[in-house]
C-alpha cells in the first residue's frame, strides 16, 4: 500500500487526473490462465459512470476500459497470462472551461488547500489527482478481483442511509440495489428518497449517505494477525474512498454498547457438521481472520462539498474570498460510490486469498 | 504493512504470544541522533501495563521494556543510530495452569476458531498471538515514534463513551485521561462510571466503549493521495488493534447526515495571515493530506470476550459444548486499549512525517 | 520491488508486451515541482530505440513517449504535481507474421520454456513480457529519475568488452559512448569493433559484451545497512535487464585476488579539507552506503539467443524439433543495453536520494 | 526488502550490532504446521561460527539461537504456528577493550566513514551494525528457509576460488565443503590452501575469495518476470553479504565472450518424456524464472579489511592518521560466508516458493 498503490500480491497501481487526457490502472500478480475480456470490466463501469440519472453529475463518460497489456488469446478466447493488466479510460468530457476561480480559492471540504499545502503546485482541473473520476479506475481492477474471486465470492453494496433517512436492518435488500437510480438498498424507500434528494439537487445543496457492504462465500481463514487483519485491510481500502469518513466492521459503534454476552456470536454445529455461528456480531472477522460468515461493513460518506451556497475561503494568495461551486456534481456522492466500495471490497479480498494460499497453500 | 510489520518507513514489526517467553518488536527507519533510553518508554508501559487497578485484568507484568540495538552512547547520553532498535519484555506471568478446556473449545468472540481455521493449529495459552499483550510492543515502538515527531505534536485519547454513558462532545478533557482508572476523558464522570464498572466486572460480564484521538501539531502536508491517505493508513491502524470495530475521522457517521453547507469547514485568515479553519468537520484530513488541524478520530471498542456466563461453542474435534472463560480479564478491554491508540497514532503520523519528508524535502 | 514495479519511494511499475498495443510505466512518488516534459524523455529513448545502424534489430518504432498524468502546467511550463507519472509507448511495428513455430516451439536461452512452465501459457508474439522491448518503458523512467536528481548526478555506461575485445581500464572514455553505433566507450576500438561485429551479425550469430558503469556526483551517505545496501540494489536492477548474468561493484571479481593491503581504499584530507579517498576498490560504496568516490559497477550480458543456426529444442506438445530463429535481432543486445544500465541506475539513485532524506532529513 | 528486512512472503527482519548484548531476527510469513526447534537451527550456526579454526576469528561465541515465538508444542512436538519467529543470540564475548583509536579513526575498507557520513553517529565497538556478525541471524532465518523448502531442495556452496588459487569447474565437489576448515570445494587443494592461507595471517594480511553456490531440486516455474526475477533477487541477497563485490548466474561474466550458439541451452526429452536441457549456461534461470535445473552463482568476496599493516585514513575529527587494526579477525571472511550465501540463497528460495504458489497456486 503505497501512495498510488493498493495491495501486496493483487496490486492496484492508479494513475490520471480528473482532466488529463486519460486515467487508468496497472493490476499487477493476477493469476494466469483467468478469462479475461473488457466485456468483462464494462457492466460494472456502467453502474459507477456518471450522467445515468438526475441524482448523478451529469459529466458524459461512455467509461470505456481498454486493456493494453497481460492478456492473451491463444486460441480459446483471452486470458490473463500472469503479467500485469493495464486498463485505460479515456476521459471525453473535460470540459476546457475557465478555471479562474478555482485555481486561486480553495473550495472548502475539498483537497484543494492540502494538496497546494504538500506539494506547492496542484492541478486544479476538476480536482485533479483527488477528484472522484480516479475511482472509475478502482471499478475496473475490482472487476478483474471478482474474476480472481470467482463466483463463489458474491460482492454486494448498497444505501442504506441517505442523509437522515434509513433503511432498518432487516429491510435491507441488496437485490435492489442496482434497479434503481439511489443504488438503495431497499425499493420501498426509493420514491420518498428521490423526492428528498430531489430537493436537495434543486438547493444545490447535498447530503452525506451511508453505504452497507456484504460479502458472502469467504472461507473461514482468509486475512492474518496484527497488521495484516483483514478487517485493518478492509478499513484502510474504504477509507482510502473519496469522502469516506467512517466505517464499521460487523456491529461497529454499536458494539460499544453491547455487553459480552450479547456481542458474543455463538456456535453450534450445522446439520452437515460444519460450524455455524447463531450470530454474526464480528461482522465475519475474528482476530482478523475470516470465520465464514458474511463480511458486513458500513461506510459513512460525507457530503458532496461542491454546492452552490456560497462559503468563505481563502486563496493560495492569501486573501480572503467566498466561493460557490458551479459545475457539474453529485448531490450525494456516497451513491456512486456503492460500486466503488464493491470494487474495493473485491480487490482487497482478491489480495486476501492469495496472500493465504501463499502462506497456507 | 505485512502480517506482523506496520509502516512504511518508520516501521514496527512485533512478535511474540502472551504465554511465551517474550514479546518485542524491531523498529527500522528510525532516524539517528534521537536521544533514546528505556527511560523514554517506560511511563508509556506503565499507562498499559496490566494489574494497576481492580478494572482491568489482575496478571502481573512489570512490562519492563529493554533495548538490545540501535541505540549508542558516544559520551553524551545514547541515541539512535539510524539502525534497527530491537526492544523486548519478558513475560513474567504466564500461569502455567490448565489449559485444557481451552486448548480445545473455540471461546465466542475470540480469535481461537479463525487460527485454528487459517493455520491448523494455535498456541491457545491465554490467546497466544491473538492476545492484547502483543498490544504492550505497539506501545512501546509508539514511545520511540513520538521521539521521532518531537514535542510539537501532541497525541491525546480517551474514553468517551463506556458502553451506553457518553461524555458530550463539549466536555472532552482529554486531560483528565491519565488521572482517573478508566481512562475517561473527563473527571466528572468518574464516579459513576466507577460504579458502572463495578457492576459489570462483578456480574463476570464486559462492556465496550468508544475512545477518542486528538492529535495537535501536525502540519498541514502529511499523508498522500489515494492509497497513502493519513485517515486511511489511521484506520487500518486502529482497526488493527485487538477488539476495534469502527474507525471515525472526523464527523464521522455523523457526517451522513449532513448537508454540504454543514460539512465544509470554511476558512478565513488568522491575524497572523495564516489559514483558520472556522470547524474541524473533516477531523483534519482532507483529500488523504492533513490540514494543520487537529487530527480526530473514534474508535469503536466491542467488550471484552471472556465472560464468565458460559455461552455456546464447539470443540476443534467437532462437538458442542458451553464454554465459560475463566481467569483474568478486562471487563472493558478499551480502558487499556487507551495508551495502544495513542501508539498506533504516533507510529502513523511518524511514518507519514518520514514519507513527506522523502517525497518533498 | 515486487513483480512489476522497482524502487521503494520513486517507485516503477512497468506494463506491457512486445507487439500488444503499447507499452508504459507509472512513476510514482517524484517529487513535485519538477520540470517535466516529453521533450525530457525522448533524448533517452532515441539512444536506445531500436532501427538505428546495422548493429541492432531493423524492427521501426519511433518510440515516442507520451506522458498521461501528473504533470500540470499552471503558467510556468510543465512541472511534475507529486502524483503518479503515467507514460505510454505505442507500439508501431509489431509484425502480425507467422508465428507458428515460435508458439508451438520453447527458443533455446529464451524465456518461452519458463514463462510457459509457470504460467501455463506465454504471448510468443515476439518474446511478450520478456522481449527487451519492454526496456524501453524503463529508459523513460530513467529520464524522470535523472531530473530528480539533478545535474549533480552524473550517470554514464558504455560497452568496455564485446566478445573477446576489451577496452583497458584506462582507456575507457565514456565521452565517446553515444558517438558511436557500437556504445563503445572508446572510439579507438570501432573500426575493429564493428568489422568484428558485422562478421557476428552476417553469420547469424550474436555475442555477449560487457557495459560498464560510473556514476559521479553522489554524495556521501546513500544507500542503507543490511538490506537497503546501495550495491544490493544496483545489483538487482542491473540483474533485471534482459541478458545480463553478472554484476560487479568495483573491483568486483578481482577483488578475490587481493589483499587487504591492495584493496583498502586508503583516505587523506584533500586541501579542502575534504576526505580523499586514494583509490577506488570499493566503487563508491562501503557497508552499502556511499562513499561519496564515483560508484563504478560492470555488467556481463550474455550473447542474444536468437541466432540463424537451428538449435535443438522442444515443443510445448512434448516433441523434439530443431529451431532457427528467424526476424529481426540484435547481434549483440548489450549495445542497446547501455541506455538501459544508465537508467536503472538513475532509477536506484533517485530511491536512494529519498530515502536517504526521509530517514536523516 | 526495506533496509533490514529482506523478502516479500517470507520475511526475514534483522537486528543488532556486534558488540550489543544480542543479535537477532524475526521470521515472518512462515507457513505453519512445520516442524521446528532450536536444534533445526544449531548445526547450521554452528558451520558459521568463529573461534573453529585457526583460519576464523578467534573471538568466542557459542551462538546458541533461543526461538523465542512462533512455535507451539500441541502434543506432538513444536511446530510452526503461522506467526512471526522470533530467534535471539546472545553475545557473548564483545570485550570491553578500549576503542579509542578506532572511534575516532575510519577504517579504510571499512564502513566506518560511511556509517559516520550518512547517520552523524556510529556504534564502533567491533564495527557495530556492519559488522559480519549480523549474519549469524541470517543462517538462523536461512535454516528456518530450508524447512519451508522441504528435503528436496538441495543448497549447497563452497570456495572455489582463494585469492590466486582455483579449483577447476569439473573438480568442484560440494560434499567436501563442510569437511574442511577452508570451506573449500575440493579436499585436494586443502594442503596448499591451508599453507597459502597460513602466511597470509601470519603476515597480519587478508586475501579475497570466491565462492560457489548451487542449488538443486528447484522445479521450473519460481520466480517472475521483470522485478521479481529470481536471479534479481539472487544478486541482491548475495550482495547483501558483508564483503561481497560481484555476483554471477550461471555463465556469468564468461557469457560476455561466448557466441548465441554457445550459450544456447539446447533441449532433448529425456527417457521419461520431460525436458532435459544439454547444457546450463544460464545457471537454471531464463527470463527471471527459473528452469528446473540447478540454480548456479558465483560470489565474490574481497579480503578482510582489517589488517595489522598500518594504512593512511582519516579522524572523524579531520586529522590524518595512519591506522593498524588489531584484534580478532578472518584472514579470509568468504571462509564463514559460504554457510551465510547458503542461507540467503535458501530465503530467496522459500520467498519465490511462497510467491510462486500466491500467484499460480
Amino acid at each position: 500500500m503505497s501512495h498510488n498503490t493498493f495491495g501486496h500480491l493483487f496490486r492496484v497501481t492508479t494513475w490520471g487526473e480528473s482532466h488529463g487526457p486519460a486515467i487508468g490502472c496497472v493490476v499487477d500478480g493476477c493469476p494466469p490462465l483467468i478469462p479475461l475480456t473488457e466485456a468483462d470490466l464494462q457492466p460494472w463501469l456502467d453502474r459507477r459512470k456518471p450522467g445515468g440519472s438526475r441524482f448523478v453529475t451529469q459529466r458524459q463518460e461512455s467509461d470505456t476500459a481498454q486493456i493494453l497489456s497481460g492478456v492473451f488469446d491463444d486460441g480459446e478466447g483471452p486470458v490473463t497470462t500472469g503479467t500485469p493488466v493495464s486498463i485505460i479510460i479515456h476521459n471525453e468530457d473535460a470540459r476546457s472551461k475557465d478555471y479562474g476561480e478555482i485555481a486561486r480559492a480553495f473550495r472548502p471540504g475539498h483537497a484543494d488547500f492540502t494538496y497546494q499545502s504538500k506539494y506547492g503546485v496542484r492541478d486544479h482541473r476538476g480536482g485533479g489527482r483527488s477528484s472522484a473520476r480516479e475511482t472509475a479506475v478502482r471499478v475496473a481492477a475490482g472487476a478483474v478481483a471478482r474474476k480472481v474471486l470467482g463466483d463463489g465470492v458474491r460482492i454486494r453494496a448498497g444505501v442504506v442511509q441517505l442523509g437522515p433517512h434509513r433503511i432498518a436492518p432487516e429491510d435491507v435488500d441488496f437485490d435492489a440495489v442496482y434497479d434503481n437510480a439511489l443504488f438503495a438498498a431497499s425499493s420501498a424507500v426509493v420514491p420518498a428518497w428521490e423526492e428528498y434528494l430531489d430537493g436537495v439537487r434543486k438547493a444545490g445543496s447535498s447530503i452525506g449517505a451511508v453505504v452497507a457492504l456484504e460479502v458472502t462465500g469467504v472461507p473461514a481463514g482468509w486475512g492474518a494477525p496484527i497488521y495484516g487483519k483483514l478487517d485493518a485491510e478492509l478499513a484502510a481500502a474504504m477509507m482510502s474512498i473519496n469522502a469516506v469518513k467512517g466505517v464499521e466492521i460487523g456491529a461497529g459503534f454499536e458494539a460499544a454498547e453491547l455487553s459480552g454476552e450479547e456481542n458474543a456470536d455463538e456456535m453450534r454445529l450445522g446439520d452437515d457438521g460444519r460450524p455455524v455461528f447463531l450470530s454474526n456480531k464480528a461482522g465475519g472477522v475474528l482476530g482478523g481472520i475470516s470465520t465464514g460468515q458474511p463480511v458486513t461493513a458500513r461506510i459513512a460518506f460525507k457530503p458532496t462539498s461542491s454546492i452552490l451556497t456560497p462559503r468563505q475561503t481563502i486563496t493560495r494568495d492569501g486573501a480572503e474570498t467566498d466561493l460557490r461551486t458551479k459545475g457539474r456534481h453529485d448531490p450525494c456522492v456516497a451513491l456512486r460510490g456503492v460500486p466503488v466500495v464493491e470494487a474495493m471490497a473485491a480487490c482487497v479480498l482478491a489480495d486476501a486469498m492469495l496472500r493465504h494460499r501463499a502462506q497456507v497453500g
